[in-house]
């Protein structure tokens, strides 16, 4: 398998993350975003969104991180990344679209690129902005985790899931405008145990190989 | 099945045609989001990211739209939103994320006020970014499905399901802003397929019991 991604592309570890807990080999290509790689010819064919990450597993090729995600757990089912119930399922892929859906897309490069390029922002109301985002979605997380009984030692339960993939990501995410995380105390806590395994620390973007 | 939502939301449009393709009953009540009503404590209760669409089936309360049309998939299996293939479901997952992901939260009704409200931006650069995050999303869409065999009658062979789900409002946002969809002939097409099921009519906003 080959992962086209970057080492600050939170999607992008998203799916390293998911990847490391199925304990699978993958190789991986570097597009630096900031400089534009993934507006190139070829790799459009791959990607037509320009985004990352992108996966090819065999002659398939596969976008949208949550995708990747669900089709590794679908095709390489152990260690599971959904709960076996139906409304657990829901729970969890709520939690992670959370995430995906409502704080990501709203702080990507391409946004933030629009909001300095074409809107005139200033750095300091580019980082209102993000951590705006930031703040509205994690204060619907908190309130989702610490008041389930769902909620165990990570999202759900006692082990790592497709909502866990996608949360330490963005709290690293968070962490680039000094979010004040004691605000989301449930959050904290489910973040430092899931750094506490090799899945996740070798998913970290200061320990990929383009990392500068 | 009581649905919580907005005629105007394009997230609600969605779990609303998936209810009809399920052919399952459900009671509607309306938040006027532009008035604020999923600020209430009671609603927070249900949805602690105060958005729309909830769903309440029996004694689950289930949120994001993607996560309440895998569940109504799962719990009521026929007719399937998705392929039987792992490699069709990323497939569909990926088309139905681009548009969940990559368009609608760019455009939706918290954004476009923070937008007004803290950005002070007037009308008319509210309307290029709307179009900007559209044409973006669709050129990929359009490429994805126009480059593809899996691509049918719908977005993935003869049969409706989630990326069709997803594609439907999103074209009815575009119109908002007179998006020219001759650009995107494949969308368009499958858009006018859609559109003459009786599942996707009776889901459109002018349809619904609060439409304006």
């Amino acid at each position: 398998m080959l992962l086209h991604g970057y080492f600050r592309s939170s999607a992008a570890y998203r799916v390293r993350i998911a990847l490391n807990l199925k304990g699978l080999d993958y190789g991986q290509r570097s597009l630096h975003l900031r400089r534009g790689d993934q507006f190139s010819d070829a790799y459009r064919k791959l990607n037509p969104a320009q985004l990352v990450p992108t996966l090819e597993d065999g002659s398939s090729v596969l976008t949208q991180s949550l995708a990747i995600i669900e089709y590794l757990d679908e095709t390489r089912p152990n260690p599971p990344f959904l709960p076996d119930d139906a409304q657990g399922r829901a729970r969890v892929r709520a939690l992670a679209l959370s995430i995906a859906c409502d704080i990501h897309p709203l702080n990507n490069t391409r946004v933030l690129g629009y909001l300095e390029k074409t809107l005139g922002l200033d750095q300091k109301a580019r980082d209102a902005w993000y951590l705006h985002w930031i703040e509205t979605g994690f204060a619907a997380i908190e309130q989702m985790l610490a008041g389930s009984r769902d909620t165990g030692r990570f999202c759900h339960a006692d082990a790592p899931g497709l909502a866990d993939i996608c949360l330490v990501p963005q709290v690293a995410n968070a962490a680039r405008v000094d979010t004040d995380m004691s605000k989301f105390p449930t959050i904290a806590r489910i973040n430092a145990e899931c750094l506490g395994l090799p899945a996740f620390q070798k998913a970290q973007p200061q320990n990929q190989p383009d990392a500068e």
